[in-house]
């Protein structure tokens, strides 16, 4: 398995980038990460691991670096030799088999869409999935941002996509699909919702498909795949995270006040407690959001990615690009329906 | 000040619905709660309370209810005597001055719609407004479900009412406005968010202005008023309050592990505490949400309201629906311009 990682992207790049890919090689025995980005800082981050498999971590060097408040298709146009466009044309060209980078997720996005070549054969658009957990254990929510015009069209192919993801790479047994709404009655919403839901209900789907999930209804986790268009998906994981950073900052207050009424042994409890539960709504363990229909694989991880995220968005990465995954999607939507309800 | 209360909506009602209002004419020596409902199951009701003020509880009978998962505009054809229906034709005769229910959600918006001779002049559509929390205080989000087919000229609209809504009701000085957006760049997302900026630039309001707030950023507290359109808003809202549920639920379980190692005295004190802070999360305090942009004033309830709810609710009515906001409203709405960016 030959990974391309953007050493370049992440507010923190390239040092824990490099050093969770130096972590993942260790890991990884059949792994080889190629590093992209500038030689000089890359080979400074090397140095500083004396036991670094410095074989299997190759460097491309590319002089430019794409900001994460840049214009991204301006950006890409200006920065030719930028490290994010580096990682797409290896993969392009056959010579890794995904991309991981913690940089601009709209640059990201606009480089996969350059390389439509790269499409899955039947996907219209590739969708940013996210994890959340629920109830039941995680779930999918796609497309949370890379898709800002999407039909319903694009919201069937990313339930049956968010689906293979959940059962491969989740373990979920027939994951159900849910439609985000702003009700439980099926005629409610917009003209997506109802296009979408008439799309799910003619097709081979339509026995996983659960119906309207409300936002209250995502944690129960009835649906193990939920869809919904670019922007609602987008700001929905990101509130998510403020919600999550907000509670956490007012209960680190509560416990700061209560500590020391509290016998030590129960204080660092409560708050290795507070700290497994906050960590189950990190991006961390699952490495990152990965962008479903495309060949190979790609994961869009955080800008505050540190070693832990790279590494295991490196471990993620490899498991998507494999084979079977791609098969069963490309399967999955030779099945759609031909009807074209609202053609774009 | 009199205002008309559904008895019949809500998951508990008529119960704690007619207790709020004994309530809230026990707290209010000026006001007056028209009850509109079945007249025998709210009499029922107001026998209960010994002390009940019951000159200013006047009954209106309706014999029918919609239901939580009727279809809004079916049900309001259909069911002609519906209580919903009634507080709204009270409203528009001036009978009284605010209209409250905890019923549903479609239908009140659905018999605003059909009130259009109630908005105030120069509104296009009326909003609901939203009130969360952030590190600077409460700030108001709209619009959270009542227009899915928001024009940018809605959204500036709400802009207005939202400031003078933050200004008006929670005391917030010259609040500043923000539009909900999936990045920080002023060209992203979508041609509604696009549109929307470019009005808020040329507008009298533009100092107010802030620019695109993310999820994330929405608890800092930077925009005071937060626009969206109403599909978005109403997810925003909804998944905000799964997140704190869930959240509260992992808490308690940790909780209820680590209370038999803890003093009684710290494990109430800690009890206490996230009661508090749940406390800041809900709806309870504010009432509901108000639908802003009509004549009077009206506010919707979460189905699950008591007491306590309809108390409070019915206290923000009564502010609401004094001729300040709406003179500042009207005023404000006078000054934007009049270049329609995107004629509906």
């Amino acid at each position: 398995m030959r990974i391309a990682l953007d050493a370049m992207g992440g507010d923190y790049a390239p040092g824990p980038i490099v050093a969770g890919a130096i972590e993942a090689v260790a890991d990884q025995p059949d792994l080889t990460v190629v590093l992209v980005g500038d030689t000089h800082a890359i080979q400074a981050e090397l140095a500083k691991a004396a036991d670094a498999e410095l074989d299997r971590l190759p460097i491309v060097h590319t002089s430019q670096v794409i900001g994460m408040d840049e214009k991204p298709v301006e950006a890409l146009r200006k920065k030719r030799d930028n490290s994010i466009s580096k990682c797409w044309s290896l993969l392009a060209s056959g010579e890794v088999n995904a991309v991981v980078s913690a940089g601009s997720t709209g640059a990201m996005v606009a480089s996969a869409l350059f390389n439509a070549k790269m499409f899955l054969p039947g996907v219209r658009r590739p969708g940013i999935a996210a994890i959340f957990p629920s109830h039941k254990g995680p779930i999918v929510i796609l497309d949370v941002g890379a898709n800002m015009n999407a039909k319903a069209e694009d919201l069937y192919q990313y339930g049956i996509m968010g689906a293979v993801y959940a059962e491969t790479i989740l373990g979920v047994e027939r994951p159900t699909i849910g439609l985000l709404n702003v009700g439980s009655e099926s005629d409610k919403g917009n003209e997506l919702t109802r296009d979408t839901r008439n799309l799910f209900m003619s097709s081979p789907m339509s026995h996983r498909y659960v119906g309207n999930v409300e936002g209250h209804d995502i944690y129960e986790g009835n649906a193990r795949v939920v869809v919904c268009e670019g922007f609602v998906g987008n700001v929905l994981l990101k509130a998510g995270e403020g919600a999550v950073e907000f509670i956490f900052s007012m209960l680190k207050q509560e416990i700061a006040r209560l500590l020391p009424t509290m016998p030590s042994e129960a204080g660092g409890s409560m708050s290795n407690g507070l700290k497994d539960l906050k960590a189950r709504f990190e991006y961390q363990e699952f490495g990152g959001a990965p962008m479903l229909g495309i060949r190979g694989a790609c994961i869009i991880c955080h800008g505050s990615s540190k070693n832990r995220a790279i590494r295991n968005a490196l471990r993620v990465a490899g498991t998507l690009a494999e084979d079977k995954l791609h098969t069963r999607i490309i399967e999955l939507l030779g099945e759609a329906p031909t009807v074209e309800l609202n053609p774009s």
